[in-house]
């Protein structure tokens, strides 16, 4: 079983990733892809007069925040559009795609973050009303059933709350969570950079391996979105995956190359 | 086995219709929905600057001119924010509801109409790179799959076409087809009118029951929208379901009072 993460980053090559998972497909490996949809929320929220807002929680994660308005626009573009394309995409390729978010037949949920802490000019302030959760668990049969059915799932980063509210959840812990409930090999994380710097952005930086216990001082140079990439790969490892790797979305064969141990692997 | 379609039009009670639904699916009914998203579509691309165009084919009948941008709009409304708010929301009432497209699985494929014959402005023009296609077949088992895993299927108006393009399709037909292919005892198309009625909008001249031979007649006097209705009536009976019902959608027991047989109810 293969997990496979793809930003909506520009310069990721959505067809060479459709190929290389059809080619795997083929092969009769299992694959469950997830995406975000960030950029193009962002986009089209602005468009609809409704700009995105972002905050940095007290902790130095940055995020989304997400009132109920934000909420349906990052339904409609994640689960609406970007899930449909790629989905229609794959189905192109040969793929027998099936597209779903985790709000569908409860595959995810998760608590919502009833308030959060932030950071805004300097001041700790506290954000009520944001729909945005922490993932609580992932229903790995009704995945298993869909694979077994001979379809490929594909995953929008949408879930559900106990008390029955759509949620947004980070895309990158989606992937880990997904994952480790299907007790993956391995979790690809698909991105427009080779992988983990030292020194973001030199790429002569890159670091090709970390051994499971020196991840947690990769925080301290991880850059912006890797943060949460980083903090992904974490939960994966504490759920059983044995191998996480980082990589580049933009290469001929994203997948293959990635499966080959190019980028940054992260290994228990 | 009932498939239920309901449109988006203003005054459709949805918690109504969802509780319904959900007192059904407790007593071990199968259901299978299907929603529209025309009213909503035009709003939000007419919000994004890309105003619905409607063209009327030369057999009198009205759709919408779907462009590649359209058709993306269309999969962003139907399958993201329509789907997703009422899956959240029948989950909010205790069905274990499971959005998805005909585009997921190829659960719908559809022939695309590539030319279609309009008339604007009185004079007959040839529309092309149109996305909007005619259903030719339905994936009963995928859906027996959800239904068997305890799931109630929720379908966004969307196909595939056997060349992989995703396309917009009709949501009665949709129904009608669906509704078709699971060998549906009912199908109940509910809408913000009382039923079809011989002199529309006067809703004394409801029609209570049709017989299937008198159905093409029907044709005569459904007024816009309802003329897909009464076609997808025709192609439903053709298929073998027993009853289609049109109902009320604005009701306190939308459902229920159309399995009590209030609308107009068309039968074999």
């Amino acid at each position: 079983m293969i997990v496979i993460k793809m930003g909506g980053a520009e310069g990721v090559n959505l067809d060479a990733i459709s190929q290389d998972v059809a080619a795997l497909v083929k092969q009769g490996q299992a694959v469950v892809m997830v995406h975000g949809g960030s950029a193009e929320t962002n986009l089209i929220s602005t468009q609809l007069g409704h700009p995105p807002r972002f905050v940095t929680s007290t902790s130095g994660f940055t995020s989304r925040y997400t009132d109920r308005e934000t909420l349906e626009i990052f339904a409609m573009v994640t689960a609406g559009k970007i899930n449909t394309l790629l989905v229609e995409r794959l189905q192109r390729f040969g793929v027998n795609a099936f597209g779903l978010s985790g709000v569908d037949g409860r595959t995810i949920l998760a608590q919502r973050k009833e308030a959060i802490r932030v950071i805004e000019n300097g001041r700790k302030i506290m954000l009520r009303d944001d729909y945005t959760g922490k993932i609580s668990s992932v229903n790995a049969d009704l995945l298993h059933l869909l694979l077994q059915a001979g379809l490929t799932p594909v995953i929008a980063p949408l879930a559900l709350s106990p008390e029955g509210d759509a949620l947004n959840v980070d895309a990158d812990r989606a992937a880990a969570m997904v994952a480790g409930a299907l007790k993956a090999e391995k979790l690809i994380l698909l991105t427009n950079v080779p992988g983990l710097m030292r020194s973001f952005p030199d790429e002569s930086t890159l670091i090709a391996h970390i051994a499971a216990k020196d991840l947690e001082q990769a925080l301290d140079f991880a850059e912006g979105r890797m943060k949460k990439k980083v903090l992904g790969a974490t939960e994966a490892l504490d759920m059983g995956v044995s191998s996480i790797i980082f990589a580049d979305g933009r290469v001929e064969h994203p997948v293959m190359e990635a499966l080959a141990g190019k980028g940054t692997v992260i290994s228990a």
